[in-house]
């Protein structure tokens, strides 16, 4: 759809944020890591004190800061491959590649078990 | 290129992934967004006693595994956008607007201050 | 009772541990704060997808892992006072004299809202 | 010294505040983990863009948010032994145990490479 971005879309733009701030020095892979975790922190913040049921309407209280969370992570995962040089959709496809090595859908039917425990 | 999956192609991958071994149950919201924060914690640990350029030298002594975390994180974003119908495109999107507006370029640049400090 | 170390005690042998390691040059109070966030995520991993009745189950399965998980986060705790000079027994007092505040017993009772929305 | 806490008070004092608000039914094992990481988190917001010497200046220029969030771990690492009856002293005294068996000093000294390189 015309006006949708793609995410080489995104890249750009958080590339042109960054450098338009000179904040490429504060972008160290090491300082970008901590990030992702910062927020991926908040994220899970919206989901301390609930279980079941309760996690969905969590969601549904407050849709907006969890997207907004959720975007934060994502943006510093873009920002750390920029960081890095690595390709985010590669990366994704081989650890994709990987799991479906590691998890073969027969044994790992309906089991949360790690792959060092099929 | 031809063969160079895209955003889409990724999570239709993930959505066929979790159907083909029935773990929609196991993709709440609350336990994806504690899946976020403990694969963040395996990228963060590759830059644990490690500071400046060394953090440059870590990325490219152990790339492959950087890599490995860093889709890791992003595959349980995927994830909790599948289970909880965000457009993760679109929220990128908003959230880089908002930061624009938090972040004036001429009162941001060249430092690290939040934004409610600035 | 004798043989029972007590804090002070554990807090001695963990600066004897450092010093004898020369690793104060790695206890910087940014490398500790990502120590204890790493850890933390090591201990959440044992819930990662499990939730009400069977969180007590995973601890009982995996008892002296767990046990150790929540070591490794209070003795990175534990480095991160040395570090910064923190009494780590008047930080918690204090914090709790706090708490005590936020969340009278009479408004705070049988929920899990934030004091902000109590 | 008359009049200040000791481990077993502060304990004590926990257990009160959590029964006279009835939390302990929010006080599983999977939600006190996800609350360590959440507030493991909030401590490593003070080193998110710092390194080195900053690291110090950043604790001194906010000493007092930096240890009510070094509390507020201790305080869900101490909640959480108290779940899942966890001897916290008798826990961290093992891991030192087994920490000095992983890291000999003579091999580990100015290191901070894992165990398992060692």
């Amino acid at each position: 759809m015309e006006g949708t971005p793609d995410l080489a879309a995104l890249q750009a733009r958080l590339a042109r944020f960054r450098d338009e701030r000179e904040w490429a020095r504060f972008h160290t892979p090491g300082n970008l890591a901590k990030a992702i975790s910062v927020e991926a922190a908040e994220l899970l913040e919206h989901f301390l004190w609930v279980a079941g049921e309760e996690e969905v309407a969590a969601v549904d209280a407050r849709r907006g800061e969890v997207e907004a969370e959720l975007a934060d992570v994502l943006i510093q995962c873009l920002n750390f491959a920029a960081a890095t040089g690595i390709d985010v959709v590669e990366a994704v496809s081989r650890k994709i590649d990987r799991n479906e090595q590691r998890y073969p859908a027969e044994k790992a039917r309906g089991t949360s078990a790690k792959y060092t425990e099929l």
